[in-house]
Order: C-alpha cells, then structure tokens, then sequence
C-alpha cells in the first residue's frame, strides 16, 4: 500500500473544511441548529452510531453487563458528594435552575457523566458481597459545558456515549474488569478498523475521582488526537463518598472497589470519517454501514426494462442473504451521478447492472476503496459480495494502521518534539514524570503527554527529553481534541 | 373466560400497592432516585421497552419514516415561535439559566415536546414539493415538570417516548398520514395484547398548536384512564410560526401542512402491566418478554446429574430455534421458589424438567396465565412452545378486550353518571358540545370529557346528559393519569 500516496489526500491538507463538507454532504449530522455545541443527528450518521452502538452492547452484554436507564437530571447534593469529582467537572456543567417560573428548591444539573446518578442507587442496591460485581450500562447522551471551540462530533456539549459503571469485591477483581473492559472496547474498535493509541494518562490528566485512567487516543489527519475511549479504576473513593458497602463472607464490612468507562460513540463515528473516508466523501466499514450494496442499472432506452428486471431480480438475491441493499432507481440521476452520489455516503460495495451483465448474467462489483471493477457471474454474486467486504475492511483497517504508525516519530529533544508536533504528528519521548517537565513540553511544542502505553511495556533508552536527567516513562505527546 | 373472577384479583382493589409492588419486585423502575418524577430503569424493566420501541420502530421505518436525534435542549425563542405551544408548555418545562458558574445568554429548556427543536431545521431542509413528505421519527425522553402528584410510568417529570414528525403538501396528505399513523400506533398496541378507546379530544382538550388531536386512551383497574399515545394534526399552525415553505409544481410558495404523534413508551409499559398482570406479578406478551422461556430443572439428589444434563439439552434446543430462553441453574432455590420468582417477572412459558421427564424424553409445560401443566415429547416441544405463546397473547389480549367493554357503561343523567365514575368505570354520554356542560360533566362527577370515537361513528340517541338539549356526540368519561 502507498502510504505517500495518501499524504495527497485533502484530508491531510485541510481537515476542518474536508470533514465539515462530509458531515454535511453525507448527511451525517446537521451542525446549524441555533445552540451551540448542540446538533442534530441525521438519519445516516443515526443509523451508522446505532451499528456500532449494537457491536459495543453485544459485546456487554455477553461479559455479564445490564442495560439500565438512569435520569439525566443529578441533584447538586449528590454531585458535590465526591470531592474531586466536582473538582473536575464543576465548571462546565449545565445547571436546571427553575421550572415554569417556579425556582426549584434543590439545583438540577445534566449528567456530565453518570457516577453521582448512579452511585446513591449503588448505596441501596449492594448489600452483601452476593451482590457483586454489580455491572451496568447505558447508552445515553451526557452534557458538558466546553469552553473551548466546539466541533462536530469531535468536542459538542451533547454528546452520545456508553457508559459502564462497575462494583467489585476487592481490587484485584477490579483490576481484572478493567483489563476486560480495555479488551472489550479494543475489540469493538478493531471491528471499525480503526487505529489508536492505548495509554495510561498521567497521574495529572486522570478522571477526576479515579485512581487511574487508561485512554484510547485514535490518529486523525490533523494530528490531534481523538480520545474515542476512557476506562477507569476508582478505587473506593466514591464507595467511601457514597457510602456504598457490603457485608463479606466472613461477616466484615467493606467499601467497594469500583470502575467506570466511556465509549465515546460520537467521537467513534468522528474517528471513522477520519480515519477511513477519503476525497469522494465518507468510506464505512462493511458492518457498519447503513447500506452494504448500492445497485445502479445502467440503462439505455432500447432495454431500459430488462435490465430494470434484472437488476429487480440481482436485488432480490442479495436482500434474501440479509445484507443491507438498495437499488437507486431514481430517475432524477444519470448512472455516473448515482456512482458520485452513494461513493459520498460511503457504501462499501457498487453494483453495476448494465445490458451486457444481463445478456451474460453477470453483475459488475465496485469496491468503495480502491474502486476495481470487477465482474462476476450471478450465481457467484453473494461470495464476490462478502469477500469485497472483506477486502474493503481489510484495506480500511491496513491504511489506517499504517499512518498510525507513521504518524509516531521518536523526539530527541526539545527541537525535534517541536518539529513533530507542529508536523501533525504524535512524538514519542522519554520523560522523568516531572510535572515541570511536563510542562515544559507542553509551552515547547503545544502537545501534551497523552500518557504511557498500557497494551505493552517501553522502557525508556535515553534520558528525560526535557531535563535530561534519568527517564522513568516513554510517553507519547500530541494535541488533542 | 370469567370476568367476575379477575374482580378479586389485587389490582382492582387496591391498585396502587399493587402497582408498585410489581414495578420494585419485577425489577421494572426504582423509583428511590433522590429527584421527584426521576425514576431508574432496571435491566428487565428496559429491555420490555426495548422490545416495544423496536416493534414500534420497524412499522416506522417500514411507511417511509427516517429515525434522527435532535437535541434535548431548546432556545427560548424558538420554544416561543407558535403562541399556543408555548401557553401550553411554558408552565412545566424545566429551564436551564446557568453553565458553570455562568449565567447563560440565551436560557434553555428541556424538550417537552419537539416541535420547537425540530421545526427550525425543516425551515432549513424544506425547499421543494420534491423534499416532501418529510417523515422523522426519534425515540427520546423528554420532560415535564408536572404539578399533580407523579406516579412511576403514568406521570413522571422524565418519561420515554417515541415522537413523530411530518411535513405535508396539503391538508389532504396530512389527514390521509394521520390515519395512517393512527393504524400504526392501534397495530403496535394490538400486537401487545392491550385494549383501549382511540378518541378524538374535544376542542379544548387537543395539544397546544394543533387542528386536532386523537388520542389512544387505556383501561386501567382503578378507572382511570391511560393515555398511551396521540396523534395531531398541526395544520399549518407551526409551518406559519416557523416560516416552513415549499415551492410547489406551479412555482408558488405555500406552507407546509404537519402532523405529530407520540408513543408514551413508559405509559405503554404501564398498560402492559396494568391490564395483563396479575396477583402472582408481571404477565407479558411473549413478543416483548426478555426471556420468554424459564427451564426449572426438578432434581432429587439421586438423579441430579442426569436430569441437569437433559435439561441442558431442552435449553439447547429451545436456544438453536432463536427463542429468549433461560436456564436456571441456580442452587440457593428451591423449584418452588423459583417457579414464584419468575411468575413475578412474568415469563409466558415454564418448562419443568424432572426425573420422569428426562426418562420418558418428555418436558412439562406450564403458561403463564393460567398456570396450566401439560406434557409434551421432546420432538414436539418447539411447536408446543410456540403455541403456548399464542395461548398465553390470546388469553391476555382476550381478557383485556372484555374487561374493557365491561368497563364502559352508559348513563342517562347526572346521578348514573356519576355512580359510574366512582365505581371507577367509563361512562359513555350524550353530549351537547358546550363547554357549560363539559364543566359540569367534570363537577358532578370528578371524570372529564376524553372525546368521542374516531375509529367509528356513534349517534347520540340520547339528548345531552347534563343539559337536555339535543345532543351532538357521543362522549366517553373518565378520570385520567
């Protein structure tokens, strides 16, 4: 694969205006609904976020996860309950002070994140140590008050996410969940072909009230990272704020241990316009995608009707295998505006039905990646179809690791971390975990550290970047969304 | 099938405890949250709901309407535009002034209703005859800050729905859609075995901003009635307020004409409960049921490993035909114990599986409703199942039907109507149409008007039951959630 080749992409060139246009031409979101910050999902980017929504919950539900709705609304009390935590997330909460034109005798806010909804149930529902681990999620949309530049999908203040929230007997269980949930959500990221970063944060950059936080940072052609995931270990600091305990075998009564975790379903939807799409519009994993087969009959006026039949005829073998087809008989369109037209919607597989395949009982197939023709006998149609979806996925998946890899580019010093960054890329460095260090790194080239690698251990080979005094981590730097 | 029997059943007499016994027992809604009209959703409680909104969603999507998500929260001046919306709502809507420790420039509302949210992107997408009709679904929660005492599911500051939004070429278009949407809602309640009236709503009784309303309103034990979905036609009320034109075929510009409904998702639930459920708990329609099937292996210490074994091969194959099936396994029970555990979580179908099953390859069948045991061989069990859950939706759909036309009675003057409300039926009356009348309907008897029959027409035989003067329609009354 040329991975020069993709440098010429417009995406690389000007994100912004090119993401923008795909947003909006593929009708993925419209962003000008009179808030700020808040923006109206359209029906394909919906149905595209309830794909992957389907893959994460299938994959909950099957690790021993229930679904549960919890309310949007937290009382300011339960709120302030974890010190840290409204620490944190204070400042950029939207507060529901009146209703009608009555003020309201206990503050309202819209759930940033759901551990102060959540937790006072905890309280009620755990009782011994039969009760856990307790494992609950939802998918639901959460509020928060950015005050920097928002940006469809990629910063909003309403957004979409899954939310996990967990209670554990002890913290080695705890421990365990946590890995299972970073297995989890690699596994769903994996099956969207995206390429990302799992990092263990920096003690300064964690969820406020965790213990620690391990974070999923995807490549994106700017160069600033997209943090499309979070898992967290809370310890018991909001089992001892909420007084959530449990009676153990031997009769004792304990804090629980506890962990939470975000799957960012809008940044996701964000990470795989990004990776994948291209100068045509938006590219879609197979399994993702709204609709897997577009048929266009190519027709001309002397055998417009058999070739419609035909086509009929191809569409009606593809839908009863259960992929997700549509023929364009729209009329309004020549053939090459149909072709323009759904490569912008990103579906995966074309299939062309002209007056040739029909005498031969052939169907011509186009893949949205590389856009080969190549045509194959009707009765071959479905095994074509699934294996192009295969290559699609596979060459998605490929493209978008390969410029994952050549976006990391080892720094050597304070100059070359600046050059990196102001590159669009993420830099690798050796740090002594020094807070001024950190710092320093983040006047010197605007990145910050995103953290240390969780999937594998690096130890550091050269001396702090910074300070030059002994390295305890390699970390990765980079701006981010 | 006796309806004098279900009068001694709990919920007729004391519906209330019994209501919410059910919903904390069969783990539906914990309506501890520490903000009144707040509720948490429990796993099995959300996933029934899940069921009804996907049956809901697929006869959406099959007449042409698109899901989308638009925003929870609304600017003021939008929520302003139409004069009676905003007389209607503007005294329960739950208003967010602040971000932060920031006061807000434009304050904000939490949707009640999407009107206001909606409206101003239709202005944006609606140019054309061509981009007509526009049909949009989304399935939300939204948010009333009700006055009257809130009841979990029936009247709750945050409830769940599923609203629809149409724009029309022409009055005819939208009457034709609003019967169509009418057969919608009526197939899809149907389909959950319940029973109800399909009214239209007396003038000063429709949605604020609508031509008229229709409204589906449910039995329930204690009389009073449960609105679980409406129907508007807005005219173009909204499209003058918004501005929402088109371009028509001969170049002229005209407003759209609207349509909206919602479906009371948690209204729905408590129908389901509330007509089909019984002292024993929950009965559900085995199309929503999240497990339809429970397997209670009957073991004596001498067999166990054996009739485990069977049993296993029973759920196997129950599970191989894509039935919702559970095995349980659990140990801390007796069979007894759990054939009352999941009555109360309302499973259709038990199957027993004991030592003279397992030797004669044999299963017990019981249903949920009747609790009626009957013995099938292995080969036959499937097909036995099968029409088990037809047995188990007919009885309940039956027992609903009649309990509903038992519920409804006529009266002839002020003293039988008002016997009748408080014996916590419907009456059916003669009504003049003047609002003097309705006013007194509402004194004398505490029920309201809730407006005549769309689904047929009724000629009043009678002259009007308050007044004597001749009468227009045939009203129905009742108190109401």
């Amino acid at each position: 694969m040329m991975v020069m080749e993709k440098r010429s992409l417009r995406k690389f060139e000007n994100f912004s205006e090119w993401f923008d246009e795909i947003l909006f031409n593929a009708e993925i979101l419209d962003n000008r609904y009179p808030v700020k910050g808040f923006a109206v999902y359209k029906t394909w980017g919906f149905k595209i976020i309830k794909k992957i929504l389907e893959i994460l919950e299938q994959k909950l539900d099957e690790t021993g996860h229930v679904p549960m709705l919890f309310p949007v609304a937290i009382p300011e009390d339960m709120f302030a309950k974890e010190a840290e935590h409204i620490k944190g997330f204070g400042s950029e909460v939207f507060w529901i002070t009146h209703a009608g034109d009555r003020e309201l005798d206990k503050k309202l806010l819209l759930r940033p994140t759901s551990e102060t909804a959540m937790y006072p149930m905890f309280t009620l529902w755990i009782r011994s140590h039969a009760d856990l681990p307790l494992k609950i999620y939802q998918s639901v949309t959460i509020y928060r008050y950015e005050t920097k530049a928002t940006r469809p999908l990629f910063r909003m203040r309403e957004f979409l996410w899954n939310e996990g929230h967990t209670a554990h007997r002890g913290w080695d269980e705890a421990e365990e969940h946590v890995r299972e949930v970073v297995g989890i959500y690699d596994h769903v990221f994996k099956r969207l072909g995206l390429s990302y970063l799992i990092l263990r944060r920096p003690d300064f950059d964690k969820f406020a009230g965790a213990v620690y936080s391990i974070a999923f940072d995807a490549w994106n052609p700017d160069g600033r990272v997209n943090q499309i995931g979070t898992v967290h270990n809370l310890g018991d600091n909001f089992a001892r704020a909420f007084e959530i305990t449990y009676e153990d075998v031997d009769g004792s009564h304990k804090y629980v241990i506890q962990t939470c975790y975000g799957f960012g379903v809008s940044r996701v939807l964000a990470a795989i316009i990004a990776q994948h799409s291209d100068d045509r519009g938006l590219i879609l994993p197979p399994e993702v995608a709204p609709i897997q087969v577009v048929i266009i009959p190519i027709i001309y006026r002397e055998v417009a009707e058999e070739v419609n039949a035909y086509a009929k005829e191809v569409y009606e073998m593809i839908k009863r295998e259960g992929i997700r087809v549509h023929l364009d008989e729209s009329e309004d369109k020549t053939p090459g505006e149909k072709f323009y037209y759904w490569e912008m919607f990103g579906v995966p597989v074309r299939v062309e039905v002209g007056p040739l395949d029909r005498a031969e009982r052939k169907i011509t197939l186009v893949d949205r990646v590389n856009l080969r023709r190549r045509t194959v006998k009707f009765e071959d149609a479905i095994n074509a179809i699934k294996n192009l979806f295969d290559e699609v996925f596979r060459n998605i998946e490929e493209r978008s690791r390969l410029t994952l890899e050549e976006f990391i580019v080892d720094a050597h010093g304070a100059q070359s971390l600046d050059d990196i960054i102001k590159n669009r890329k993420i830099a690798r460095v050796c740090w002594c975990e020094s807070i001024e260090c950190a710092e320093k790194i983040r006047e010197i080239s605007g990145g910050e550290i995103r953290g240390y690698r969780f999937d594998r251990e690096e130890k550091p080979e050269r001396a702090c970047v910074i300070c030059g005094q002994a390295a305890k981590k390699v970390v990765y730097i980079a701006r981010a969304y």
